[in-house]
């Protein structure tokens, strides 16, 4: 089986070996990072991105951080990792997933407040690659429920980033694509372009054209034709956030492209990890859409497209009623309607 | 009633006043043309676009040629216009407006041939002027009939450009706006930014803005959401050629934008002049769709925004059957289903 799962993020001769994705689409450039500096500014400067990926990258940094800790005491080595896990949160503060991470390798060192330090720091990157093969395993059990629906030959298109580079492992809408292709069957993937980020032009052609997946990008205006010439039997997509009955957030675009699924009779899913269920909110209408910067829609990879001063409405997301999602593929399955009934059973496994 | 009807092209002084758009949307910048080889580089560097306002530029840039021609003989005088005809048809020399144009201005003179060399130079102004005068008095018919659909403080959606900018005139898409807001209406436009090219950003935003109607520009795949919220009440289109059954060949993203409102219960209409209209092609299924430079999707206003050597499909228009069109707006009225009776009735009249 060929291993198209080459992490753009890993632990290797006690560096991070990092995909710096700022140099994205133009070239492939790994960082080899052995100080926790560096760590830090590869994740403020987005050279890391994606919420796992981000959480896994600064608890690799913690571990550099802790490297040259004091190994007399526990009190001077916790001294010493906290100031250094300060440091870490500070690259990217709202960053909810890098706390986390960080919080976790915290309460690891605590839990072990009466080993040798030696042993903390060893049980401290355990915990870091313990973190990456969570998530690493968590996207592959979606890949492998998602690889039920697939059949050599499909078409299927996908929207915004969903794959390796937002992962610490291989995606989660693209991750039975990625295990399509190991098992030798041949998927005809199309991007959508996914303004105005352009992560589908930048990201997700990238990294499939990298995995030798076969991939054509369109803007995003160009999926309802696509879909009419017969060229897409399943949309795949992810989510930010599902409600209780299955509405499911996602990047701007994906309602349309449910709509579009419909009317060409395509089956619309959606994937993500069962963590994105919010069983408190009930509905798509609790969600409040955030607007992002206007600007963005007046530039376009930092050109200047369209007047100064236009107005814009630019939201971040929208919502895909649940009667348009033909099933959600999570770590744990493939979940189909009625999503009231059969989200917060799933929950309960 | 206030006057939105500045044109972008006009005579003014013995001189072409022309906006150049190469400057849009940074900048309202006018040229003022009194040169034959002004005008042939306006042409040609896209400074001024739009298959009726080439023609007129064109037109105006053979009356400012043939200024200094001998007056003494016609023959002396026509073999100076020709020398003049020629250099400016070549300015850009796949547009059919041009030469036909100046074709028209040729036959004009030939038809004067016996008159004063004085007298043909003024009748090609006059007929300069007319063609003008014709394609803004189309325009403005497309209006007026697209005005009956609109009531004060109505949204509607629009795609691409097909505004002042794009002819003439006061447009074909747009035209009922500029109409409604010299009546004084509230009409919110919502204008996709149309990639790859950007139409709707640089073009349609602007000329809006500068008009003083409320714009507001949107992503491609914003539109659903916009629907969804209940601000749109319409969708304007403009179209490139409509088969003898109403199938509708416009800028691709167009049909998308069909089956969306179609989703949301909104009407769908396409203004286009009835020169449009082809009775010769059955249906869109002959249509052949013109696929364009892959690069215009690799990259975004000059900036490369997607990988090297990506495959691409970018297909220049698409098709949108008869069936999701509520209307088509022309200089002759607003045609209703079913056009493959209505349309070749409307060519009779």
């Amino acid at each position: 089986m060929p291993a198209p799962q080459e992490s753009y993020l890993r632990w290797e001769n006690d560096r991070l070996i990092l995909l710096d994705q700022t140099r994205l689409p133009q070239e492939k450039h790994f960082l080899a990072l052995d100080s926790v500096e560096g760590v830090f500014e590869a994740i403020r400067k987005l050279r890391v991105r994606g919420a796992p990926a981000i959480g896994v990258a600064a608890a690799y940094g913690l571990v550099i951080g802790v490297r040259e800790a004091p190994e007399a005491s526990f009190d001077a080595f916790y001294d010493h990792l906290l100031k250094q896990k300060k440091f870490l949160a500070a690259s990217r503060p709202t960053a909810v997933n890098l706390f986390w991470a960080l919080d976790r390798l915290e309460r690891k060192a605590l839990s072990l407040r009466e080993r040798p330090v030696r042993e903390i720091k060893q049980a401290l990157l355990q915990e870091a690659r313990a973190i990456q093969d969570e998530d690493r395993a968590m996207t592959e059990a979606i890949g492998r429920h998602g690889l039920s629906l697939l059949q050599d030959g499909m078409g299927v298109l996908t929207h915004c980033n969903t794959g390796k580079l937002a992962t610490a492992g291989i995606g989660t809408a693209v991750a039975p694509i990625y295990l399509a292709k190991a098992q030798g069957m041949t998927i005809r993937v199309f991007a959508d372009e996914t303004r105005p980020l352009l992560q589908g032009a930048r990201l997700t052609a990238w990294e499939l054209m990298d995995a030798g997946i076969d991939v054509t990008l369109i803007t995003d205006s160009t999926a309802a034709v696509v879909m009419r010439r017969g060229w897409v039997d399943l949309v795949i997509v992810g989510a930010d956030r599902i409600a209780r009955n299955g509405d499911v957030a996602n990047k701007i675009g994906t309602y349309g492209l449910a709509l579009l699924a419909k009317a060409h009779g395509i089956p619309f899913y959606v994937a993500a990890p069962s963590s994105t269920i919010d069983l408190e909110t009930a509905t798509g209408d609790e969600i409040v859409i955030e607007e992002r910067d206007p600007d963005e829609v007046r530039t376009c990879y930092g050109c200047r497209i369209a007047p100064e001063g236009a107005n814009v409405y630019n939201p971040a997301f929208d919502v895909t009623p649940h009667e348009l999602v033909a099933g959600i593929i999570t770590e744990k399955g493939v979940i189909r309607p009625p999503y009231s009934e059969t989200l917060p059973h799933l929950l309960e496994r």
